[in-house]
């Protein structure tokens, strides 16, 4: 290792100390935090991110990449290294490129608009809303001229969650999916197969609940010695490899929504202790891309959670913790229960099947958006046309519609694709488990879990950041992104389900 | 306001944000925090640390600093702002005036040491830890040294955290104090008067503690919408004025232990939510000093906490969350036993009356080690008879002596001094209470807490770090620190109770 890299790699640390730091105060604003403590907390983190965008867009750091970038010094990198400097070369150009002044306009921007986002929503009115998303795609706009692009703004805003990838790829990929989507929907629509809504529709105790989803998060692997399990309203996963912490949220009527929310949860957990410890702080020690992660989320969610296999092992255990709810209930009309297929409003609560439909419909909307073929205005009528074209149901307003989610009022754009580059990815990467493990179903039942994931961390959660996540699949899996995949485990599970 | 003046706050804001999150941080790890979390967590408080030295030290602070104490700059300054240069040129003093050598030095020495102190507690052996505390006095000399003073080292320890306070002042205080203490003491050993052992004695379910608990600090003031209370190993008080936190500790078999614990926490907190808002985030937001913070805390748990007045009105309220426990138990006897007097060796768990002399002890040794009057290879023999002195206690044992705090282990000196300092401190502005609020004891009868906390919010919190701990008493009191009036207080107090 050369000092020059050592020094870099020493910044670098710090900088990461500094964001697992901020990631504890947002986690901690999402469980623990009193009400009134949003005014401190907001200032603490506005100081950290400030700190650290001085960091790393500092002339010392600028330093370190331009001498380790040279070719004399990048020959005498390890692989890990060179994905090292890749990435946070990656991260300086795109902090550097944008002004100071933007970038306040851009958070004063957002606070405010997501505060009228609040109200827009609950008077369901699109137009109050409307200036807003002006502005935020015109700041955006402006942010992804700064950084600089080939082919398309869209491109710059698709590439902070997923690295390498092009809004052109994307576009082609899911129009493929869509059309092959949309008949499946159809024939689920129009079959007269429907599971038996008494099952799950009954109250199930929060405490006894609270105890079985623990232990459930333990079977699958998580270590409770690095993590912790905690409750807030929306869930998700957040901390360092020896100190991940993930939420769920338990409603006393609908026992699934937790369950599922915590193997889902559970999927990010087990990524993020399963990075490799001796890269710890530094890219290495970090997951592949954002579609990486939610294909570990889904994989453990959808193909393992929601499985038959899975609940053979589970379900009997399922049962004792609730014998009143569940006694005379079947594995079979229990399974069928979690798997429900209908087509609804909002895509938080969408099933497996109609879910990349929801966010098919919201990625087509942002490139228009950005590619200027969609005016602000007409978003909330595309959106209700498309929701009418692809799931055959009617928005009844706009805070079901449009304004359904934070993200729209927050400008982040470019996130949505990755949810569903995440299901494509799990279909595919455990396509190829069952290849290397042809039994994987059988340990599934006899409650093996450790196999599976023992499978990922050697192939995905070990590997860090060593290659951008094409690549990581590709080499896994021999092939780039194929929507294939996916169609035929929907219609091979959903097929059985349905009679279709 | 001049422009020097507000370049300078945004900087104080800046290096305060950061150590707000550092100290979350630290309550998290003595909260939620996973075993295993450790690792992590130190890496990201090194950093904070490094980070919010380096504002404080950076040639930017020095040069607003030396601008607003330049005359003309200074007379345009009001006295709150004056109290934020004044503060603030404190500290970058110190921390400019110790080599980043010296700082890491001790940081690592306080690692090793604080490792071997638990060794040697375990064991019972000073000689094993007897060369850290060589070690760690000789560090704290050389940073005394290089911070400067006009009369003793250890006056810069003690500085540290009572601002302005000098070891001579403390000792002839101390001195006084012990002279009058021990034959207290020794009246009440000699006195037949004794508690009822078996009242305190008994199971109390955790979790009706835990109800009672919350509700008592709330009646007390405790602002739940700005707060949280939780539970670790050691209670502790930390946060910000819009986000408050304390812990206290249960156990099953000592119903008194978390009470006064949450007692004596939430006078702290109360101190934390009673600091000027629009000051927050500069030493005008901050408490005046640990001697003063410390007398909050001593006078809502003894002087209010433990007095018959206090449970006339709440007893009735404890009786209903403990029917079984204390049923048949009472006023008398119930405010008795948790005014119990008796000589131990353990500081923590000392009573109201011999905990002073718990801390002179430790006091007269500590001045003693800097003065190079005191070997510390002795350290234990003097403590040991200092405890049959004072206390007439024998001490079986170094790890019930000498070895019994964590701030020996860490070289923590100048600390111990302002929990006496506290409670002679309390003491004083009671009496000014009493004399200003004549009917005060009948409005804690009356379950009236609010009256007391106002006179305080007044006095006290709202001036924030506007004078340096003596300056605020004399103001408040009209004179300094004077242990006649403690004295009396618990002649008063415990005379009646002990009939002495």
């Amino acid at each position: 290792m050369t000092k020059t890299y050592n020094d870099f790699i020493g910044l670098v640390k710090d900088i990461n100390n500094l964001r697992a730091a901020e990631e504890h105060l947002q986690w901690d604003q999402e469980t623990f935090m009193p009400s009134r403590g949003i005014e401190d907390r907001s200032l603490q983190l506005a100081t950290l991110s400030t700190v650290i965008h001085k960091m790393l867009t500092s002339s010392a750091m600028d330093g370190y990449l331009k001498e380790l970038s040279s070719p004399k010094l990048d020959e005498s990198l390890t692989p890990e290294e060179k994905a090292n400097v890749r990435e946070i070369s990656w991260e300086h150009h795109r902090a550097s490129a944008v002004s100071s002044e933007l970038v306040n306009e851009l958070a004063k921007t957002r606070s405010v608009s997501s505060k009228n986002w609040i109200e827009a929503r609950k008077k369901s009115d699109f137009s109050q809303f409307y200036p807003h998303l002006v502005k935020l795609v015109d700041l955006r706009m402006q942010e992804a001229e700064a950084i600089g692009y080939e082919d398309q703004p869209y491109d710059v805003l698709l590439d902070e969650f997923e690295p390498g990838l092009r809004t052109a790829q994307v576009t082609t990929l899911f129009s493929r999916l869509r059309n092959k989507l949309v008949p499946i929907v159809a024939d689920i629509i129009n079959s007269d197969a429907r599971p038996d809504p008494t099952v799950l529709g009954q109250e199930f105790p929060v405490d006894a609940q609270r105890t079985f989803n623990h232990t459930l998060a333990t079977e699958l692997g998580f270590d409770m010695e690095r993590g912790r399990i905690d409750e807030s309203a929306h869930p998700f996963t957040t901390g360092t490899v020896h100190d991940t912490r993930f939420t769920t949220i338990y409603k006393p009527d609908n026992m699934s929504f937790a369950l599922f929310a915590t193997i889902h949860e559970t999927g990010h957990a087990l990524y993020c202790q399963g990075v490799p410890e001796e890269h710890y702080g530094t890219p290495m020690g970090h997951a592949a891309s954002m579609a990486i992660h939610e294909s570990q989320s889904r994989m453990w969610e959808n193909m393992v959670g929601r499985s038959e296999e899975f609940w053979k092992y589970f379900y009997p255990k399922l049962k004792e913790s609730f014998p009143k709810q569940l006694g005379k209930v079947s594995l079979e009309d229990y399974h069928f229960a979690v798997n429900n297929v209908h087509p609804s409003l909002i895509r938080v609560q969408a099933d497996e099947v109609t879910y990349n439909l929801h966010i098919l419909l919201r990625f087509e909307m942002e490139t228009a958006l950005f590619n200027g073929s969609l005016d602000p205005k007409d978003a909330s009528d595309v959106w209700n046309e498309k929701m009418q074209d692809y799931l055959q149901i009617q928005v009844p307003d706009a805070a079901r519609g449009v304004l359904q989610d934070i993200h729209l009022s927050l400008g982040y754009f470019g996130y949505f694709p990755t949810y569903t580059l995440g299901n494509l990815t799990a279909a595919q990467l455990f396509r190829q488990v069952e290849s290397e493990i042809p039994d994987i179903w059988t340990r599934f039942t006899d409650g093996d879990m450790g196999t599976l994931l023992n499978w990922l961390r050697r192939n995905i959660h070990q590997k860090g950041k060593l290659h951008r996540a094409n690549d990581l699949l590709k080499n896994v899996t021999g092939q780039s992104l194929d929507e294939d995949i996916f169609i035929k485990y929907l219609k091979q599970k959903f097929g059985a389900l349905y009679g279709i």
